[in-house]
């Protein structure tokens, strides 16, 4: 393989100019940007990547650590970071943390020892401290999905609360009263936030209903079947429920199915996320929108310009869910 | 933040010295390894990665190209490759192809630019010609999902005409001889080999059916709701489908539930990848499975045992897809 050596004696300049040109120097002449160019394509030279971070002491790299890849949501999340960085001539370097924070930590050292000078965090084991500390280190962290009051402005998160309690209202507005909730017994703010939420709306309703209204498991479809079974034991007076995720809700919705309980007309429910199934489950998933595209847009933007150390303007770094109305909640008629 | 020199100075050994030891080189002492390992822990200095990568002229990455992170069939490829990594205490560079030989070409362009030594590139809109290229280029490349003659030991690819006959076949032993085929309009292989293998399973059971039974479309749920819509317009007396993916099968399901057409009663019907929604669609997609995990860990293991200049043991390359069982078909009984 060709040298910066080769080159130079191609092109008939220094290794200095060479590496000028390759490191896009302002001081680089037009001459020997030409000459250069010419001699690198002549000789396959390929500019090695790990000389110019050294160079330029950071990579044209954007870090992003997520949940898990193999999850749509957090697909969803890279491919929002991988546009903007896109947008702006510059790759990702990913990292898994399966909200466990043995492998959060090693993946932000590789994301920070790689030199990535702007970092999207999604980080649910590591505690506040320790990722203060980073955000500390690394100007251009960003935080996305968790609020930390210490680097609020480096936090970019989402109103669980008020998700849950839209998704709550809107069955006792459709009539409902004896309204269940499957949760997720993952120790995380999503979770004890959504299920505040939920209790909220009904106080706000004057609706008390017993603490075996709420089933934890975990999130996903076989914890939703699980905490469906469990409700349907307990054989109380139910006629709707929210669900901490659409997968929770799907699984709830095959049950439901196979004990010959009709929804929407024996039983309404709303997921959460509005993910990729909700589209394709019978009926269609009435559900609330996370909008994790935007935020994660947002989380890259903001992460480049700290790196930059550009001045930002600090606004909406809570971001608000909807709700998507589909098949899955019908009023409740008296009988 | 501190440098070399500082971590030398502190450490009391020269610069080279500290270099050796980052770079775990074998003739770093031990009395010098615990110097610099106290010394930089001490000044909280951190080792960089693009200097390493210099010094070693590879990294300990693994690059990845892949059509789209956020489509879980890749999302799964991609946490394969992670978890072949992680066991070699490498990491992944992700690049997003978007089925773009533009995309694709810039995004593999900056994999080995980034002295990745070991690629797993999933391309489908570069010709053979340049991908043959940067094989020749990269001892470590490997390419996933597509057979090229050329570099076949370098190939790890799915039996698509096997899966599309599988799946015709499958339908044929359950009573049904009038079986649309909802085919993918897009120009790769996959596409071309599974409408052959849905012929012959035809040709091979004296099943002669028109053209008409073949509609191609984009292999989303829009595609599968356009081809179902413009089947049924067409009035052919069919009792069957087999769809190019379960995207598509998801998309005609919803269309044939519109129109008071009853799966499986109705209508049987087959899909492919075994992704996601297959088993959260009413009913349960039968569908083809796509051992993505499977192959993608294979691709990655030998992409670095290629890179090592290992001895590789040439087998299975070519992967087998099976069926999976739900309820989307039913015995055709003459009525």
């Amino acid at each position: 393989m060709a040298t910066i050596k080769d080159v130079a004696r191609e092109a008939g300049v220094s290794i200095a100019t060479v590496s000028r040109v390759i490191n896009k120097s302002p001081k680089a002449s037009k001459q020997s940007i030409e000459a250069v160019t010419n001699a690198m394509k002549q000789l396959g030279y390929r500019p090695n990547a790990a000389a110019k971070a050294l160079v330029r002491q950071n990579t044209d790299t954007i870090g992003v650590l997520v949940g898990d890849v193999s999850d749509p949501f957090f697909g969803t999340l890279v491919k929002a970071v991988d546009v903007v960085a896109h947008q702006h001539g510059k790759h990702i370097l990913i990292g898994n943390g399966y909200h466990n924070a043995d492998d959060e930590r090693r993946a932000i050292e590789h994301l920070i020892n790689s030199r990535c000078d702007a970092l999207v965090i999604h980080a649910k084991a590591l505690t506040d401290e320790e990722l203060i500390n980073y955000a500390n280190e690394v100007k251009g962290l960003v935080i996305i999905n968790r609020h930390i009051s210490a680097i609020a402005e480096r936090c970019i998160s989402l109103d669980n609360h008020k998700g849950a309690y839209l998704a709550t209202e809107y069955l006792i507005r459709h009539g409902h009263s004896h309204i269940a909730c499957i949760a997720s017994n993952h120790d995380i703010e999503d979770a004890s936030e959504r299920v505040q939420g939920y209790l909220d709306a009904l106080a706000d309703n004057n609706i008390s209903l017993s603490a075996s209204y709420i089933e934890k498991a975990t999130p996903d479809s076989e914890g939703g079947e699980t905490a469906m079974i469990n409700l349907i034991t307990k054989s109380l007076p139910m006629t709707a429920l929210v669900a901490y995720n659409d997968y929770m809700a799907a699984g709830a919705l095959a049950v439901l199915q196979e004990n010959g309980i009709q929804s929407p007309h024996k039983m309404s429910l709303v997921g959460f996320d509005d993910g990729l199934i909700a589209r394709y489950t019978t009926p269609g998933l009435t559900t609330v929108r996370y909008p994790i595209q935007m935020m994660a847009e947002k989380a890259a933007n903001l992460a480049l310009a700290l790196a930059d150390e550009q001045h930002v303007d600090i606004e909406a770094m809570r971001f608000s869910p909807t709700l998507v109305r589909r098949g899955s909640v019908e009023r409740l008629v008296s009988e």
